[in-house]
């Protein structure tokens, strides 16, 4: 009985859009949740609900085995978590991270856990907060392994899918940081293409099917790219780096010639004119992988 | 009679693989089709397949009604066509201009044609040369409508779907540039992803399944986003602009900390802080394509 009280009952500091979101969802599985906030007032509808605001995040992380931490960044982490009641009050407990910063503050959060004997999980949500409780959640997480598996059925009443990338500690964080690294480039990408469209006088909802198109053509063009890159063989037979810089000068021109930034346009230019310098013209793209990094 | 055999010839100046794919395709649907390359020995297959190598430019385009140029850009389409003999010979005719380049390039060369009695549609090919002759195939057109009606039974032959954009000659370049500015700025995206990734243990087999949903959310967020930016209001509820920043933060500092260049990233991020700075901290990230364009 004891053991499934502790299973049932789980403590969330932080209660931003996702932490909010991630309480509900231990409420709506009927679970003992208790939830701490910085500044007060975001527990309230959460306590409608069934939650536990706790007075002080010791309190907090002392009424759950398990503490899901969910805040803007490591410093945040830091700041709430290495003071001395807090850090006794975890002795013993597990945390599982789902902050996102960099794969090296994951590391050395799991450091600082393990000299104070807490258990430690690190992870990372690629998805928005609406997909939380719902199967199109993608949870992604690291660390000790038998950890992770008796935490596992917590986990999963949050939804979708969890997937845990290895005993390395820095790994969710590491998948999230690339992840997000394309969604955000290809963002900026897309608004930028709507700026230059719009200076040619076509509209964001005229350009959209269209980029739609791009889009859809992106997931297996990824899929054979990544061949490509572990193996060091970059086939460009159909679509040498040479005709990337020849489009790529083209919408560079283009924005300029409207007094449009392309200051992302022409680094992405530069790398893979750098690519070509060093011999690599009928490479393919993704060459620049190897441009980028000087090692 | 006449008319028929005017409409089944078609000539295709320019012999790369893009201007083999266009050509193979006419000679597929039983056109009679005249070639010319620059640099001779390309059109010998095409030749074998019926195709007719015509021994100068003049002599190619003089040969059909319609004309299909396919070169590398508009500096190679001047080359071939503004010389005496070609621009002699072309007047009266079509040119159906599928050369990618930029909008003010595609009106530079309407205004030649028109001067020397040359009818002309201007055109962008948005797939490789595999789908040429296939479902697959993305064409966009633009220029007189009537004109495009007209040569439309030749286009189809090349298969695909054909969008006619407008009477604005520089409109199918327009949609062109803004649709490689998202493909080579995703793709650029990609491959800082794998870099960062490689240098984190991580191999582009690995992030490859969870690269490519991105690639699947991208589609309804581009349409979300035509919204925003058509409308000037640009909601960040769920995921302000501040949120967009803390992660290209991170994802710089991970790459940097690896050597890895950060440059398209770290102008991405710049662009970002200055819609901050101005005040639109709260706003979604596609606020950044006012901050892009100074007027």
């Amino acid at each position: 009985m004891t053991s499934h009280t502790e299973q049932s009952a789980v403590t969330v500091l932080g209660l931003g859009p996702m932490g909010r979101a991630l309480a509900g969802a231990f409420l709506d599985a009927g679970m003992r949740t208790t939830v701490w906030n910085r500044t007060p007032g975001k527990e309230r509808e959460l306590a409608e609900r069934g939650a536990v605001g706790a007075p002080s995040p010791e309190e907090a992380v002392g009424a759950s085995d398990l503490t899901v931490v969910c805040v803007v960044n490591y410093d945040a982490v830091d700041t709430i978590l290495r003071r001395g009641a807090v850090t006794d009050a975890l002795k013993g407990r597990t945390i599982v991270n789902l902050t996102a910063d960099t794969p090296d503050r994951a590391r050395d959060t799991a450091a600082w856990a393990a000299e104070h004997g807490i258990r430690y999980l690190d992870g990372a949500i690629m998805t928005p907060t609406s997909t939380i409780g719902t199967p199109a959640g993608v949870f992604l997480h690291s660390g000790p392994e038998e950890l992770y598996r008796e935490h596992r059925p917590v986990l999963d009443v949050l939804g979708g899918t969890h997937t845990h990338l290895g005993e390395d500690i820095g790994r969710a964080a590491a998948y999230d940081i690339a992840l997000l690294d394309i969604f955000w480039t290809a963002m900026a990408g897309y608004a930028h293409a709507l700026a230059v469209a719009r200076a040619e006088g076509v509209s964001a909802r005229e350009l959209a099917p269209f980029a739609k198109g791009i889009g859809v053509i992106l997931p297996p063009l990824f899929e054979m790219g990544a061949d490509d890159v572990d193996s060091g063989l970059f086939s460009g037979e159909d679509n040498p780096i040479t005709s990337a810089v020849s489009s790529m000068a083209h919408i560079v021109h283009t924005a300029e010639s409207h007094g449009i930034d392309a200051s992302v346009m022409r680094a992405a230019e530069g790398l893979a004119r750098r690519a070509i310098g060093r011999g690599h013209g009928t490479d393919g793209f993704l060459r620049i992988t190897e441009i980028m990094n000087p090692r």
